[in-house]
């Protein structure tokens, strides 16, 4: 079956669009400790070259400069000398580059930049460099962009750069991050997906994305693995995230329900089937599931709740989804969501704080458990309403560190009719990066907080991130905005 | 005329050859701190990629490593950050590349080396590196190298080396030196294609150095230009060296006596001319040329002496040439020959201490003032053998540094008939480089002196160097180390 999910990942590849964007004709002069910078007036994600030529006489040696491509403004004055992250300091963006000649100098690399800030290191005499083109590249195909009518304008801005972080996110498959990782995760590819369906509405490249899931290993509990790569070889990725396996299921039935696409549903039910199964492995002995979850980049963060508020979300919407396509096996699935909501109320819900504390989080208050719960339809109506505004508004509770946890709030708002509160929350986190001046959305986005990091130095934070562009689809999808 | 010559320089460009240089197809493991040297057993110009694959999972960040091309292993452990040279630092060959995915990465500059040392700086876990593969490029056809018959094992090898230097020099034009500067100079050009012309005569790429330097502009005395660029853009030099100006008409000179091209002379005449006349304008009121000739690379030198030796050298030769191909012009060439014979005898010979020591060189006693009174033919017989002789054998004298001189020493030398003493002198200096490990003769090399460097630090000294190849020109001519 590998070979075939493969092949069917290969017949949608999606065409890669190509963009010159040309900056500055005109030579700027530089010499040894010059330092010059290129706005390229958005974020964008592709190809660098410029031209070299000489000033005052041949330049006779190769001008040896520093070339780093910086997301935001905060990253063209940072010291990457005194890194101090956990993950590979080779992803920080900058390429030490010997020009030989007068000429054109084509950078091999991608990258993914707003500003480009070019420094001389070593040079015989003042070279000009000019012609500076960033040619963009994205699978997205902006004149298909959905036209829509939005008369707040505060949320029209948070929309322009959620599709500008979509776009420049979509390249052969929904990469997490341009700057770094560059790669397929479920988590991610899941609210792409959703924010695609309701702007570019590329469904070739989901289905890609689906199809190169389908090919991976499961491990031992059929779980599917978290993320994986595709170019230049196709290698699944070495994590097992238990939420994540659970979240294709939702990716698959999310697909089958935007297009209506049977055939494909069909083809990979039996994988996604897997992956819903998988979940009765990680059980404990009271049938709540537990461990290998990522809920969060949040440091501290108890997530037994959460995970099982996941699971019966997963439930729900696979039950619904093949209810549909007339599956028998509906009746097996929906037993287990009512059982398992039944469950995880009596043991997760504290009836004395009226919350989502309970021992199996060591009795944390998070707004992640609050979240999760409604979602996972383990409560509803007034009652869900509180719990999930009390965890919000309570100073005690931990609370989301980034913007895919984000999403789930706002959905779980949504999901409880409270719409103002989620057009509030949307404001507070998205328009926030916008206020800071965001040309895309943040992978990790902590208000008053702006150098968090879960890898232990900002400067590795990605700042175009696939996960954080959903407010596009809540404002899309339930018209946010348009009555004032 | 300049089109013209440029169009016969273009019609000369020789063919690239190129050969692949396999090393080590079995993979290496290293990690983030790991160091791994190739050898490639000799001393080659060209291209480098390797392949870069996963031995413990997939690599998922770029692997940032140092690449670095050492012509000699005493490169290999130099420090680079603590260069102090006056040449640009961009010429010491290392670079720092991040390698994004599995597979094969070309490097896209050239470079020369023996050596290539690989540091991984960082990286997400170990990685695999095999199937390095050195392109080695040349203009030097090596099948077509002249076999010749030598029974002195030290010459022999000796040759070698030389030979080497010169194959590697030979590209699109003869390179002064293929790691750093790469641009035709004239001195260098008359000494590579003097052993050009006994090893791989290939006479087209002395014919299209030869029309380039026509192509160039004259300075307002009417001398040639010192050096040139020409890819990918053909362009002037900005400097004048008189000597070297002169050094034009001896290359025209030699290569019409080498190949008999009458032709080629005939369309150059006009600029060796110009070159030849030039001289007369940096005469001084006594009538010895004066002011910006180069000699050697030898702090302290006064060299006026030299320089008037090298103008009547040439000026022999000239009329020599013209003379043979019947030029009316010989006679006011030859008058000025004997002209400057007799008044540099007068001026610049010190009869009591029996040696070129004057005014004009501030009394400064040099090897180089001898060797070139004795090629300018001021003094002959035993009476210029004496001169010679005690100039290098004295402990007082200023002694050259660089294997360009040293290569009229040999020439005055021989033209005096001292063969025996030629070939101890040429054992000396490039057997010493022999002994030192040298796979190609060096830029500048001073006995019991390795770290000498005229530009303030020997990291940047060129350790393949054309200039220094003429040996196997003097083993093969004049048929040293034969007879034994």
């Amino acid at each position: 079956m590998k070979e075939y999910f493969l092949k069917k990942a290969e017949e949608n590849l999606p065409e890669i669009k190509k963009k010159e964007i040309v900056i500055n004709v005109e030579p700027i002069t530089l010499g040894v400790g010059d330092t010059y910078i290129i706005d390229l007036g958005n974020h964008h994600v592709g190809y660098f070259s410029f031209k070299m030529w000489y000033v005052d006489g041949y330049i006779d040696a190769p001008v040896r400069m520093a070339v780093r491509f910086c997301e935001t403004n905060t990253e063209i004055d940072d010291d990457y000398s005194d890194y101090k992250g956990g993950l590979c300091a080779s992803w920080l963006q900058e390429e030490i580059i010997n020009v030989d000649f007068p000429g054109v100098y084509n950078m091999p690399r991608r990258y993914a930049a707003r500003y480009i800030k070019i420094s001389i290191i070593s040079a015989p005499k003042a070279c000009a460099l000019s012609d500076f083109v960033f040619e963009s590249v994205t699978s997205a195909d902006v004149d298909k962009l959905i036209p829509f009518d939005i008369r707040d304008l505060k949320l029209e801005k948070i929309d322009k750069v959620a599709v500008n972080t979509l776009k420049n996110c979509m390249q052969r498959v929904f990469e997490d991050g341009p700057k770094r990782d560059r790669r397929l995760w479920i988590g991610d590819l899941r609210l792409e997906a959703l924010a695609n369906y309701y702007t570019f509405n590329n469904s070739e490249i989901v289905k890609r994305c689906l199809y190169l899931f389908a090919a991976t290993e499961r491990n031992d509990k059929g779980a599917i693995v978290s993320h994986l790569y595709e170019n230049p070889i196709f290698v699944s990725g070495d994590w097992y995230i238990s939420d994540y396996s659970l979240l294709y299921v939702c990716s698959l039935c999310d697909y089958y329900n935007h297009t209506g696409d049977e055939e494909t549903f069909k083809d990979l039910y039996s994988v996604a089937r897997s992956a819903m199964d998988a979940a009765e492995n990680y059980k404990d002995d009271y049938g709540i599931v537990d461990g290998g979850a990522f809920i969060d980049w949040c440091p501290g963060l108890y997530n037994k709740t959460a995970f099982e508020g996941i699971y019966l979300y997963t439930l729900d919407l696979w039950c619904q989804t093949i209810k549909k396509l007339n599956y028998t096996e509906v009746d097996i699935y929906s037993k287990r969501l009512e059982e398992g909501r039944n469950i995880a109320f009596e043991m997760l819900f504290n009836k004395e704080k009226n919350a989502f504390i309970n021992k199996f989080d060591e009795n944390q208050y998070s707004v992640h458990s609050a979240v999760w719960m409604v979602l996972g339809g383990v409560v509803s109506g007034e009652d869900a309403k509180k719990i999930l505004l009390n965890a919000l508004d309570s100073e005690d509770s931990v609370k989301p560190k980034t913007p895919y946890m984000h999403h789930y709030v706002v959905d779980a708002l949504i999901t409880l009719g409270l719409i103002e509160r989620a057009e509030e929350y949307i404001k507070y986190i998205w328009g926030g990066m916008v206020d800071d001046g965001a040309d895309t959305f943040f992978e990790i986005y902590v208000p008053n907080n702006p150098d968090f990091s879960p890898y232990g130095d900002r400067k590795i934070n990605s700042m175009c991130h696939a996960w954080s562009c959903t407010p596009t689809y809540f404002i899309r999808k339930y018209g946010l905005g348009y009555d004032l």
